[in-house]
């Protein structure tokens, strides 16, 4: 008896406590940790609601797809599931029908349609992704001005070895979001900077720039337009990207302002964008990737124009055309049809058909992948 | 009857468009957007739930306290408040009782302890905190590595023209955040580093960096342990600071390696912290200041023990000891206590009594204050 109240205590004391927020002030709820990932891979998400009827979690890809949670005497809703296979997933909890983000999580899937929160499960080894003690670069957080669109965010990585041989230049690789994601979907959720941090501290990425825009022709293009790739975004979206992005990168960094020494890259709908400003200015850039490229059947030739005029000529100026995809993806279809025109015209394209789907995940794993194969 | 229906339409269009998330898969939810200010300063808030069976706004800083919302035939709730102030404000959704931040809204306020979303009513004129078409700074998310803490992140704002200019050294104000906030909450919600810009533009600031760290001594000490300034969490801090973190801003940044060159501020908990450091420590810092600092009467005298022993050489030491509180903030009366035994032991000290509780507002004005007194 007595070992079994020591133990709930002790359980009670590392999960929760009456903390008040700011000292002084009386105590308020209490403080929830989640989520709780164990050495087993086994992760518990909770979450503090009394009131509620019923908390279900939602992760569908971790294979939690609705799963019921169960409140405790202090009102506190749980689940433990898994071992889940090592990687960062989006998840939310349902509480009586309503999608929430988990409030003890500051991992935060930034999006402007939806609001998810982000759990990290790292392996025995560490991932490509994982936070290592290596050398790290620095993400920076910039504006630029734009004539038409006012004052734009931009994150921009710079290579760990940047600041401190200030005579060194670099390539640069432009990596645009997808749909509804914002300026800090790549790093937050794809982990861009890492990533790269990592590859460059084992010898397998050049060490690059990363220039990473918003996506969306914001005010010209209202949030609530739908698709980054629709035709009107992509107009202003490919003239901010040459009259004010391009030359801001140009002038504040250290670029090798040549074409063989500059990559986009960008995913669903902001894959749909860098192939249409990647194959469209074959001056700009060498090297062009798309992950799971959204495009529209009836734009691939539009959308593709001087790529598709002389393909011997696309395939002597492109070092890199890329495409990644997963099998389960919606957009899969669409990009097999694309990748058959392609073929049909000639057009030398590497691909990865990986498995899975429309996921932050296939993400992380195509721009590792690409980032070996940039500048070499 | 013409006119009616165009004008909803209209307005359905602004509002509300039914977009598919990812292109080539069938459309979604409809796309709500929320907050919408309008350009008399009121503010419509909008929140998808057609099953939802009462959703409230809660705001309590701009005066809707627990505000019933109406719901329209598409099952988006909604409600017009103001016109409100304008600044910076946070807020929620209550949806049958369970608190949720706004989906439609990327500007979130990072916090461990619970999840609001911003809105920002910009004035007729801009605010200290607006940002504006000027030279802007650099914001750098960085890593450092803690031999007792692990990987830790801190993020270090240089300003416009210290990439320029590769010889100027600058001088450091070290900014700390409040108990269960984040590394993030001084500029997300703070805009730090954006009052410096305009600070600095407006010849009202010297230029100087600013180092923002995570204040949770986290693994050392739990995320449920409560305050910033707990003891335990005040020791491990002030190791990881001196130790760690300091040596690493001094290495990588061009800073002006002296006392009189090195500022110290923070609010609430991390105000605690500020004032632990800063005044135990007068070979470091001629500035220390506090934002509604979090501290204990009965610590008053341990936790100030170097200041304390000798006023005078302790006048002598600061060229600025500082604390902001407003009255009508939980810590006024033991702020006034502390106020009272720095006037016992004839400390010099400069102080702000301004309206309004505990909140970023009057963190934003506290630090606009400070920088123009900083470095001069």
């Amino acid at each position: 008896m007595y070992k079994k109240i020591s133990v709930r205590s002790l359980f009670v004391c590392t999960i929760v406590c009456v903390a008040g927020f700011a000292i002084g002030q009386p105590p308020r709820s209490p403080f929830v940790i989640s989520p709780q990932v164990h050495a087993d891979k086994k992760v518990t998400f909770r979450y503090l609601a009394p009131s509620a009827k019923e908390v279900k979690l939602g992760g569908s890809e971790f294979g939690a797809v609705r799963s019921p949670m169960v409140k405790d005497s202090l009102g506190i809703w749980s689940i433990t599931v898994g071992p889940i296979t090592p990687d960062m997933y989006p998840y939310n909890f349902i509480v009586d029908g309503i999608r929430v983000a988990d409030p003890a999580n500051t991992a935060i899937f930034p999006n402007e349609g939806f609001q998810n929160s982000i759990v990290e499960i790292t392996g025995d080894e560490p991932l490509v992704h994982t936070i290592q003690n290596v050398s790290h670069g620095t993400l920076s957080y910039r504006y630029y001005s734009s004539s038409q669109l006012g004052i734009r965010p931009v994150l921009i990585y710079t290579p760990p070895a940047y600041e401190k041989d200030t005579k060194t230049k670099y390539p640069v690789l432009y990596l645009l979001h997808g749909t509804t994601d914002t300026e800090e979907t790549w790093t937050k959720v794809g982990r861009a900077h890492i990533i790269l941090d990592n590859l460059i501290a084992q010898g397998k990425a050049k060490p690059m720039i990363i220039v990473m825009p918003y996506g969306r022709a914001f005010p010209a293009i209202s949030k609530s337009s739908g698709s980054l790739r629709n035709r009107e975004n992509l107009h202003e979206i490919k003239k901010d990207f040459l009259n004010e992005l391009f030359p801001f990168v140009e002038k504040n960094y250290r670029t090798k302002a040549n074409k063989d020494n500059r990559a986009i890259a960008g995913f669903s709908g902001g894959g749909g964008t860098s192939l249409y400003i990647g194959l469209n200015n074959p001056d700009l850039f060498s090297w062009v990737c798309g992950f799971a490229p959204g495009m529209l059947k009836e734009e691939f030739h539009s959308n593709n124009a001087v790529a598709f005029e002389n393909s011997s000529l696309t395939n002597q100026r492109l070092k890199l055309f890329w495409i990644g995809v997963g099998k389960e993806d919606g957009l899969y279809p669409v990009i097999s049809d694309y990748l058959k025109v392609l073929d049909e015209k000639k057009i030398k394209h590497e691909t990865l058909i990986s498995d899975g789907g429309h996921t932050w995940m296939n993400c992380k794993l195509y721009l590792a992948t690409i980032a070996q194969k940039l500048f070499k």
